[in-house]
């Protein structure tokens, strides 16, 4: 049912020739945790991941390591992640104790990804959309079958989140999640696609800021960028309660705030009251509303599953901004598929 | 000499009645040096830091615990920062493994940070700058006095900074720094003052990129937030060589871009070119200007001592870029000095 109702969005809002490539991969999410779980069972006896380990990518992917890093300590390991180049030129910075050097790029192709694996000691396992320089540079490789036409990383996003989560809770003991159930709900995801372009018609706000907490705040930062990318717009991402020390100046009456609420707490309730008060409208994406201006329901799961199912509702809205502002988001400004020095 | 020269500044450019609050307090840099020591000196028989150190705060404090954690590694301990927030509410998905909690606030009376000694598991250190509730409750106390009237915070962030950086290299087994190098050299970046104003009039840039890699990361983020507190400003920063993966799309020729440059790398001038050709203007701060159109030359130092000087320039370029935008930064909007729950 969720199924044919995305479908009738699909034909009611483009039409099927002029659909911009970008919304055509955000769609894509159910298919994307296929592809995963695809990928997942194809290294899942080959591949038995260690406890320490370190994970780096750049843009999207950088951010997707800091998710992956999460999962990996929420579920006993010790995950660690820093970009790419801050492993390549300021590592004495950084603790960094791992068995293993988890590297992510979407094309396989990014330079500083690829440099990582030449300067690593340890093992390396690469996630990739390809067979590429990094899946076969790598000693590992962990090939998850979502190619995009889209500049910007989209669906592939959670397709290796899953994939990569997968194999964790493989490796660490846990029963990993049934699939079918993570695709149905992805669905459930996209379907909240007429809210967001309502809201978007709705509310022409001229900066939005992202909150998430713990799992949700790699999430918070990945929406931040594909709202510049995109919309070449004014996005923040911080930690949720960290907005109120500083970054609260700029929120008023043309902000949105994208809060995405993963766990009770009393203060969500006064945050969105305090932000409302300054005159910025609040979506909230989670439980309930709390008294937040707009709300998207989160399907119930494990919260290590939540950031596959926010995801869609981010790339949507930054999506349907861009449009609203007259812009291509399939050709954005300045930006290339393959990030190379 | 220099102590003139910024004296003579001081009249010239205010007036000695009208000067805001947050400019006598950027300018106190050095002051702030002597208190820092004083501090180091007062606590530097009684305790004597461990290996395993995890740093929190909020807002500038949780940037400083960035900081913090930074000096840690380079210094051959394990450091690791988060938001208070964080440690309080999604603590499992962070690993977390130490033997001290640092925990730092300007007021020693910001609600999350109180909370952190509340349910820490280890002993605990407060930095603050006052006899407080965290200099009572935590286990052992650092208090730099350097009370500042202005409602952000300026420098009593270097100063919080320098002192403990001196307790950590005479915990680990380093020489401390002679301060009194650290005080001049605080005087020679103050000098650049009008360099600053002549700036922000010579470029009326609508946004601000700050970049930084390593120990100068931290600073970039402070650099941001400072410009949102005092001048309401869509203002971001990620480590150096991150900008080029989606963030550039927003950089043009609106965009003043700050490069703040610690290690010599030929992606540097790559990425000046790649950004002025952008249409942005980049300012570099650091040993050579690299073909930037502005360039502020950074006192010679070791790495670790960088903070300090970069930090008086990023927080008097927001200070002008508020008055140029007719705000008073000593009353920015929504904030208050202590942050409660």
């Amino acid at each position: 049912m969720r199924l044919r109702r995305i479908t009738g969005l699909r034909v009611i809002s483009m039409g099927g020739a002029e659909m911009h490539a970008t919304l055509s991969e955000i769609r894509k999410a159910p298919e994307g945790i296929i592809k995963a779980q695809e990928a997942f069972e194809s290294v899942k006896d080959e591949i038995s991941l260690p406890r320490r380990i370190t994970y780096t990518g750049c843009g999207s992917s950088n951010f997707l390591s800091q998710l992956l890093a999460m999962a990996t300590n929420a579920l006993g390991g010790e995950g660690f992640s820093l970009p790419s180049s801050e492993f390549l030129n300021a590592r004495n910075y950084y603790f960094l104790n791992h068995e293993l050097i988890v590297a992510i790029s979407r094309s396989g192709e990014t330079t500083e990804v690829l440099k990582v694996l030449d300067v690593a000691n340890s093992k390396t396992l690469g996630i990739t959309a390809y067979e590429s320089s990094l899946s076969r540079n790598a000693d590992y490789s962990l090939v998850v079958h979502t190619p995009e036409e889209s500049v910007v990383m989209t669906h592939s996003f959670q397709a290796f989140y899953f994939a990569y989560l997968q194999l964790l809770r493989n490796s660490y003991g846990f029963d990993p999640y049934d699939h079918s159930d993570v695709v149905e709900l992805s669905k459930e995801a996209l379907a909240n696609e007429d809210y967001v372009k309502w809201m978007v018609e709705d509310f022409d706000f001229k900066r939005v800021f992202f909150l998430g907490s713990g799992i949700l705040y790699p999430v918070a930062l990945e929406g931040m960028l594909k709202m510049k990318e995109m919309a070449l717009f004014w996005s923040e991402a911080c930690q949720t309660f960290e907005v109120r020390h500083g970054f609260k100046s700029v929120i008023d009456s043309e902000t949105l705030v994208v809060l995405m609420v993963d766990y009770e707490h009393e203060w969500h309730e006064k945050l969105i009251k305090e932000l409302q008060g300054q005159g910025a409208k609040v979506l909230l994406i989670g439980k309930e509303s709390l008294g937040a201006k707009y709300f998207i329901e989160m399907p119930r799961s494990d919260s290590l599953l939540k950031p596959i199912f926010v995801l869609p509702v981010v790339q949507l809205l930054s999506y349907y901004k861009a449009v609203k502002r007259g812009l291509n988001p399939d050709n954005p400004r300045f930006l290339e598929k393959v990030v190379r020095w």
